[in-house]
């Protein structure tokens, strides 16, 4: 069968090769350096103002490489659990995160960051963004994990982040909402778009292959670095683009305090839905990472520790039950078989998350911000809008991120089934074998 | 036998729920952000001090993610080790782990972080030193890893805490005693505290479980992502709450050199004890840390290189022969089943540090030590004391961190002796299957 | 045989010991904090110069973690590949590096750090050039991976940092080219040193330990864990001397673009080199690398993105190339057995670095650089030199390298041929057994 062919040998190399040479050629053309990579630029600049430690480097890369760990490192073993899928997991994961941060560079430059000379000029925050764009695409991933090809992956990575971009846009500059840990742009845009793809390519002869759909002793143990990295490095996640100084320290804050609580929440649900009160290793694994989601949006903002608290523990709390009843609903009654549990860890958290931004941002006082309000709500600040407007815009922006990830998801779901890009048999999902050389 | 109840449906959802909520309404009475997090009063105070790059969030950060690293992937990784409780060992660290930083946010902030206006203020530092608090009940949890519930665990902490925030009140703000990297209030104390709790709970009948003791081969490789990580970021942990500047830059050094000797003493020691001159991955695992815990008091100090790595040559000796000889002792006459050696790892090498720490300080000349004398030994520059009598406040805090542990932790294991609480059967200590979903 | 005899008892601890002892007593006599660690200087220093935040510490720390990372999670965990020999390859690499990192902080030192008064001053940039000098013995040490005792190894690395230290020197203080990601100084250095000591270790009868010398499912999982550390933190590893401020900060970017282009690159070229189209776990893990290699050199001039992906993409090509055809005519004609492949993963693309670097060096103009030029090319903002007078200097500096590497690793590797510092036997090769209490 067509669809079935396997043998990447022609297909692999070729859109790899294809996507590559794009690549270089359109950033020859588009990209240059900003004003803090460029010698001449930051010479220029900076011999006017001081040190360098200004230099936007100093702010932000530890932050970014806490960032990239989180796409490489996080994404990549929370993804290994799977007994026989390892390789692909860590693999696919650092395959399509290398080509979705350049093409996500290019994207993001066209719709939102080009200078008035025609060129996108990038630097360390472009870098964050890239990285950002890239984490909705893995998010999708870990919902049709297991059950397609690299190739399909790579085609479903230069559409979704095209897509990202221009969500992003609409939501962060005509609506004008805030979202710096992308619980809208990244979680809830990156797993609706997944479920809705996975439902496209949904596969009635599943059962053929569930005996591989589970976990080994020590596949666990590696999917939990995942889990733990991504944990860890979320408050660098959640603040990485958020404005210097309080912002950055605060949003850090808020998403620790708010991860510590859903991590409770979670082993108390595991254990609560278990008959013998035994633990389950996936709601561990996914679930105690909804605190982070679910503070995206609202994470910047004055949302107090103790708000944060609650949200986390929420947001575990519905994770939890999220893959205990929802997923074998999905599953039997959408036919959305979501390997990884997006929806659970993604989706639902990142629509809390949403919801969480828009209600702190209508509550947002010149008493309790301060000077600092132009630096969370410039709108409010320069009085062009009340807190309660920018709640409503807030609400308006996850209305667009699910409207572009249903429809998006929907469009690329089609073109992933062109059967010339090839999948997976039904007989043979969740196995490494027919894309690896296995020892 | 109710003391054997291990099925934990009703108990572990309910601590986790009742101390998660007691958290939350404690944060919302007590704990606000600082200067450095809230919005309006940073943009206040920032207004007149020029940049951001002055939060301390930047000056902490980095090593603050370190430090967090060691927690969760260090001190959990390092556990996994044991052949089928890998899943216990990273995820109830990850469980105490994430109730003890909200805790001890709480604890420290009551008994030394208060503000004129009754309220915790928190930042980055905060949350360095709740991760530190941490650290101390996650080496108690090594002296016991694999017999004891969830529940218990979640017990020790809560009173763990506590006692570790008055004991680290006592050291530094009333002995004024330093103490930057913890040998004496969280390595010594963590350990003998652990040690103690470890002897109250004493099980005549654990060989009925030695056979689950051991390692398998890549059960020891994970344990080595614990260890190397562990190594690479205590330098991180040393400097993370030490004064700006120099002195967050001269600690980093003194632990690197400390824990390179560290590391050929421990392989020396290791092969050199083994009658066929094989190394041991427990002394490789342990061991080489001791040279990190061993400065931990006089990291900050001007030890300078050379003398880091007298101190962590010896740290790696004496650590390697604990393992050897000392541990099989504290088991058969002692009646200490320390699961980790964290006698050997924190005990004794926390008091050298202290030792060391207490030598350092008695040696300290302005001479030597300049305008820093402020930073370092802020009473020996106000003229308060001389450089002896901060030596002799050293070694009383020694005292004062052992006087906490063997008492503290005496209370503590009866209080975790409670059979409502749970707790494994001798037959079944050292797995995972009694609280896991096993694959 | 003597030259068999494994037991380590005498052997190891004597080495261990006698190289700690000479090594604290040359620090106790040459090693001195720089005035950015010790606490009289820093003070007398900085009361003129204003923010604490100048200290080089918070420039360079971040990085040197990252580094620090690359040096034992990532070169440790990288050669875990084999099935047989994990601990040998993260605990020997633990073991080298701890020791490497010691004496390279000397011998460094004696030939270009050493003060006015005779003593060798250190700080946060000569951790990082200890940690880069430590990365070539690792390198050459991929070479030899397996079939070498750890005594042989210990002798490599004395000999092999101080060839590095002179020919570092020669490099960067008398020819004066430029090599801040050490293309040439590390990666060519580093193989090539291997490859030849490898060739002089050479064993006729490798193959009866053929059978241990490939992978296991899990074992590919750990070396990935290496994988993705390199590959993360290479644009730190780039960027960690170089001038602070633009320079950092451009370096970080090439090297981002070039290893994502890399990657790309090795995928594509893994599944057309094979007959069923699949990945082969050898290149991913290694040739994606290939990428920050290539880029050590040009990393910090203004290279361009673009350029940097062009250098990337050939730079996986060759190296996966490398893989498939060359690795196996090295062993059968050259007699060279190379573990690793580090002639394809640093060998070549470290001559590549080389050659780039040359090339982006002569075509520097002051309309590109501006006033940034000091920093990337002293001598040609002196008017000392030209462009190509540069590019020339590079040449002639990866000329150096390479004869640094042949001759000394020849010489070397005659060294640790003496029978006295053991050596597996050839049935022995590739397995943990001989040196470690196996569980």
């Amino acid at each position: 069968m067509t669809s079935h062919s396997t043998n990447m040998r022609i297909k692999l190399p070729t859109i790899c090769i294809i996507l590559e040479v794009i690549l270089i050629i359109l950033f020859g053309v588009f990209v240059r350096y900003d004003k803090e990579t460029d010698s001449k630029k930051w010479h220029a600049h900076h011999d006017n103002n001081g040190s360098e430690i200004e230099n936007d480097f100093y702010y932000r890369y530890p932050s970014f490489q806490d960032v990239h760990v989180m796409i490489f490192i996080g994404f990549g073993f929370l993804m290994t659990f799977l007994k026989r899928y390892g390789f692909g997991s860590v693999a696919f994961n650092f395959l399509i995160a290398s080509f979705a941060l350049q093409w996500a560079t290019l994207m993001q430059g066209f719709f939102h960051g080009m200078g008035s000379d025609g060129k996108i000029h990038i630097g360390i925050e472009s870098m964050i963004n890239a990285d950002f764009c890239t984490g909705a695409v893995l998010i999708s991933f870990g919902g049709i994990l297991g059950k397609t090809s690299p190739v399909q992956l790579l085609v479903m990575a230069v559409f979704e982040v095209t897509l990202f971009a221009i969500n992003e846009y609409i939501i962060l500059n005509i609506v004008e909402a805030k979202d710096a840990g992308g619980s809208m742009t990244i979680h809830t845009f990156g797993a609706y778009f997944g479920l809705v793809v996975s439902r496209i390519l949904y596969r009635p002869h599943l059962e053929k292959s569930r005996h591989r759909e589970g976990s080994v002793y020590h596949s666990d143990l590696f999917a939990m670095i995942g889990t733990i990295y991504l944990w860890m490095f979320w408050p660098s996640f959640n603040s990485a683009i958020t404005a210097h100084g309080d912002s950055q320290h605060r949003t850090v804050m808020n998403t620790y305090y708010s991860l510590a609580a859903c991590t409770l929440a979670t082993f108390a649900l595991s254990s609560l839905l278990s008959e013998e009160g035994k633990l389950d290793m996936v709601h561990i694994q996914n679930a105690s990472l909804a605190g982070g989601v679910a503070v995206g949006t609202a994470g910047e903002m004055m949302l107090t520790p103790f708000g944060s608290m609650i949200v986390g523990s929420l947001a575990g709390i519905i994770s939890t039950l999220g893959y205990k009843f929802l997923t074998p609903i999905l599953d039997s009654k959408l036919k959305i078989q979501d390997t990884c549990g997006i929806h659970n860890l993604h989706g639902m958290p990142g629509i809390l998350g949403a919801i969480v931004g828009a209600i702190t941002a209508s509550m947002a006082t010149h008493d309790i911000y301060g000077d600092g309000m132009a630096n969370v709500f410039p709108l409010v600040a320069d009085g062009e809008v009340t807190a309660s407007g920018q709640g409503v815009r807030q609400a308006i922006a996850l209305g667009v991120a699910l409207g572009f990830a249903l429809i998006g998801g929907c469009i690329v779901g089609f073109i992933m089934k062109i059967p010339i890009f090839g999948t997976p048999p039904d007989t043979l999902c969740f196995e490494d074998q027919i894309y690896w050389e296995v020892p």
